[in-house]
């Protein structure tokens, strides 16, 4: 199956400006970017990233990945690639925590409902499997009750993905933590590199920079 | 299977309270407390709350769950009820997501391994499915990584379940906005039924209070 992966290449996760400097953001994201096109690569699908600029992947598995530069918005980018008669699988590309396996479970429940889509936290989408011909996605304010709500419009059944691994995208310094904890490629190694550690205090974990 | 429900009964959610009233966060507490409750059941499982004082569970079907009043620290609690020969499961109170489903994906994690694990997010433990004898538990600081040296310490093997309702103890206001978009049962009920709806700006979504 097609996988389109949006990347925001020009000026990735601003909202871990108080963390990151601009090119540590930028690497960040991209490491990011790497672990989700391995994982669909692992689990046998054809990612396709849909770039606001043009974005070097690297020189290793990953080279062959196509990269389309569509300047549009997300959610015309996406669209403009729907409608098709097959399956289209849609993935955000700053899920530091994502494995073929959670990659299995949107795919498999894409395979049983018109829509599949995996909630992200906060009332955002961060996958979806599109069978249903009419349907489009819309990826601005609570996207996921606005996914729901077009299933319905265009009568396509929905099943919804409960995976802790596909619903934590990394946008804000908490999401770090889960990243820490529980990643297990490029995205979790780089920011080890990067001197960060779990800070264990009162309440729920945070993190420290250490170097 | 038994499954131990830990309560705080005596002040629980204090991270509530910017939003909740110390009366309202021990309704919304008990309406977390019934949903797992009730998905337990639903299950067809046993479930035994654990509690710091007694707690008053409604007349209805929930009415004949067995409620153990344990004043001791949570951890130790627990860890006298574990050591038998027969799997014991342990799901937190304040699971305002929580569906038979979910549970259904822990319980098939627990018949793979000797222990099941339901990591929360910020570095919790929200459920497990113990089967080995030597296995205990520690909820305090990181657990999740706490439990899985525990389990390789006493040659347990581990599964991980990779759940986003499982992972969604509600603990902090921002807890609410799932439990709001996610939530099907009694703890959405009482938050919708006492004044909070979505707020929907910048960033991720938001809850007011409108009544």
């Amino acid at each position: 199956m097609q996988v389109l992966v949006p990347f925001e290449a020009t000026r990735p996760k601003t909202r871990l400006d108080p963390l990151l400097a601009a090119d540590e953001r930028a690497a960040f994201a991209r490491a990011m970017l790497r672990d989700v096109l391995s994982a669909l690569l692992e689990t046998g699908h054809d990612p396709v990233v849909v770039a606001t600029a043009p974005v070097d992947l690297g020189d290793d598995v990953l080279e062959g990945v196509p990269v389309t530069v569509d300047e549009r918005p997300l959610s015309t980018a996406v669209n403009s690639r729907l409608g098709g008669t097959d399956p289209v699988g849609i993935l955000v590309s700053d899920l530091g925590l994502v494995t073929p396996r959670a990659i299995g479970s949107l795919v498999a429940a894409g395979a049983e409902a018109d829509v599949a889509v995996a909630p992200g936290r906060g009332g955002g989408t961060n996958g979806l499997v599109v069978s249903h011909p009419e349907f489009r996605v819309d990826f601005h304010g609570v996207s996921i009750r606005d996914h729901l709500n077009a299933a319905e419009s265009v009568g396509a059944d929905v099943r919804l993905v409960d995976s802790m691994r596909l619903a934590t995208d990394v946008d804000e310094p908490s999401d770090l933590v889960e990243v820490l904890l529980h990643g297990e490629g490029e995205a979790a190694a780089w920011l080890r590199a990067a001197g960060f550690e779990l800070a264990v205090g009162d309440g729920r974990v945070g993190i420290d920079r250490t170097v």
